[in-house]
């Protein structure tokens, strides 16, 4: 009878859950505001009109020893990323982020410099995507944690994921496998060259949000988009089940760092496949918008696959001659086991 | 050199995190987005405008064996509390609140039973105070906690702790130290009259948010209030410091309910000054404006005390015969602890 999260997954605990609060609320009648939810759970940012304008919401939260280690990162980073990650629900939305509120769970021993600087990272990150902390909260716990809330707003019309469409090209923003590169040489601790050692913590460490290229994407006329954190297969089988799809993705049009080739050959693939945690954009459209995109964008913009008819969710993955590669777990699997969002 | 947070103190904690995050933001000025921030750090709700809308942000934590316990709470008790104490937050602005984000933070071996339960006592209460639930966060935590963001909006202006005036009447909503009895009872497991007990438990695991009061008050002319979560010396000392006054409270005129008389006789007082977590309204507004809500209101409304010129933040507190009583601990240095608010 009894089961835990672990058996039923996160996945399946969501499902039981949205069931359980999609029952319709009746808004108090006796005020004029008219707040219309347009997209709820499911997407990287929940959507409502207010008023003439549209608002998103969204937040993320990093547990320590789950999501970070003091031991191998800085307080400061920690702060950015804590910030970063939530800017990104707001760019994969094609938004403008507004409003951050910071919670804190802290064992009473936390040192107040450490906190000094958590704060530094969120205010630089803050600074840099113009992005104001407009307070929180601040609780006891045995387990440091950092959740933050971010609002955001969008000129209209909004990107999300369940817009894909058949025979829509499969784009990602940047490189994909280098941040869980980054993860992997700071947990192995590995001695390598210098400079590409540095880039690849520094992906891991210091996140860049895609917040101009998300709103040039709705500019140019893009509709489906999502972040890259779970790692390339597992949100790119989420964009395809929210939109009914199924996707192929050709193995040898991954844009893989050339770090990240030479420090890990043989495991390149993997890294940029399953590797998560690379807060690039990954968005479907029909070639033509593509090709804008391309264009516009001062980044890096790669083709590398296709939105299909078939099963919901299902992601084949084809080397250069067309034969299906087998995906390890951290692929398929990924969402329906209960684990957090790094390698 | 080196400082914990517990010797620092939550308070100074908030005015070192707050003097990182004040540094100006220049918006985005690409968008022609109107957002504009009218409160932010340190009251109850942040506010802001959007568009020709006010909106209210607030967000509150309940960490596992600091703020509840599964030993003496049904999840679905906890449930219902996670949410009501945001949407106190929210009252306490006279707003209305809309949408709520859940983030759970849940150890692998949690069961899925528990969580539907916690789920069922947040929809009862979204569905009390229409609130929307529109998704969350869910990561995997060693200690289990549940963070609540909620927007809300107003009519334009909004209630503060900022506005009190000389001459101000305190007045404050329902009864106090009813939740605080109810605590003591569930954790000294005592046997005493049961429809006292039920009344007292109900008081602590079921908090009423004073929504239709808040709004009601922003209708009548009040401007200053907050919500009692805290316990009324430390609650009304953060008000008269956010107003630059000083106040004195009547000991006779706090309201106390019989059932806490009957089952603490010796320590009602204590219990209603220094108690907390009763989510009352704690307002001051000149005795006419009061008057009016008095009358306006069907729950009882009792004035307890008078705002004055004084030393900022400094709460006295005068029994019948006028003379001061000593207030323990929990009272004056209560915010200068490290400690969850409970008592």
């Amino acid at each position: 009878m009894s089961m835990n999260i672990e058996e039923l997954g996160e996945f399946g605990l969501i499902e039981r859950l949205k069931l359980i609060v999609t029952e319709k609320v009746t808004h108090n009648s006796q005020t004029t505001h008219d707040a219309t939810l347009l997209l709820g759970i499911g997407d990287d940012a929940a959507v409502w009109s207010l008023g003439n304008e549209i608002e998103l919401f969204t937040t993320d939260t990093m547990v320590e020893n789950v999501h970070f280690s003091t031991e191998n990162s800085t307080w400061q980073d920690i702060g950015w990323k804590a910030l970063a990650v939530n800017i990104s629900d707001i760019a994969a939305m094609g938004g403008v982020p507004k409003y951050a509120a910071i919670t804190l769970g802290l064992p009473p021993s936390t040192q107040v410099e450490s906190m000094i600087d958590l704060y530094k990272g969120i205010q630089e990150c803050g600074l840099r995507y113009n992005t104001t902390i407009i307070g929180g909260d601040m609780v006891s716990s045995q387990t440091t944690f950092i959740t933050i809330g971010l609002t955001g707003i969008t000129s209209g019309p909004f990107l999300c994921r369940a817009a894909a469409r058949t025979g829509d090209r499969i784009a990602v923003t940047g490189n994909l496998g280098s941040s869980s590169a980054g993860l992997r040489l700071i947990n192995e601790n590995l001695q390598l060259n210098l400079r590409d050692s540095k880039t690849l913590r520094q992906a891991h460490l210091r996140p860049q949000p895609r917040l101009q290229e998300g709103q040039t994407l709705l500019n140019l006329g893009v509709k489906t988009a999502m972040d890259v954190s779970d790692g390339l297969i597992a949100d790119l089988a989420k964009l395809c089940l929210a939109s009914a799809k199924c996707a192929t993705v050709w193995s040898n049009a991954l844009p893989i760092a050339s770090e990240v080739w030479r420090t890990f050959p043989s495991e390149s693939i993997d890294l940029a496949l399953s590797g998560g945690e690379d807060y690039e954009l990954l968005f479907t459209a029909p070639q033509e918008i593509i090709d804008k995109v391309i264009k516009q964008l001062s980044i890096k913009v790669s083709i590398i696959g296709e939105i299909l008819e078939g099963i919901p969710g299902k992601v084949t993955v084809v080397d250069k001659d067309n034969n299906h590669m087998n995906l390890n777990s951290e692929g398929w699997d990924h969402f329906q086991l209960w684990k957090p969002n790094i390698l």
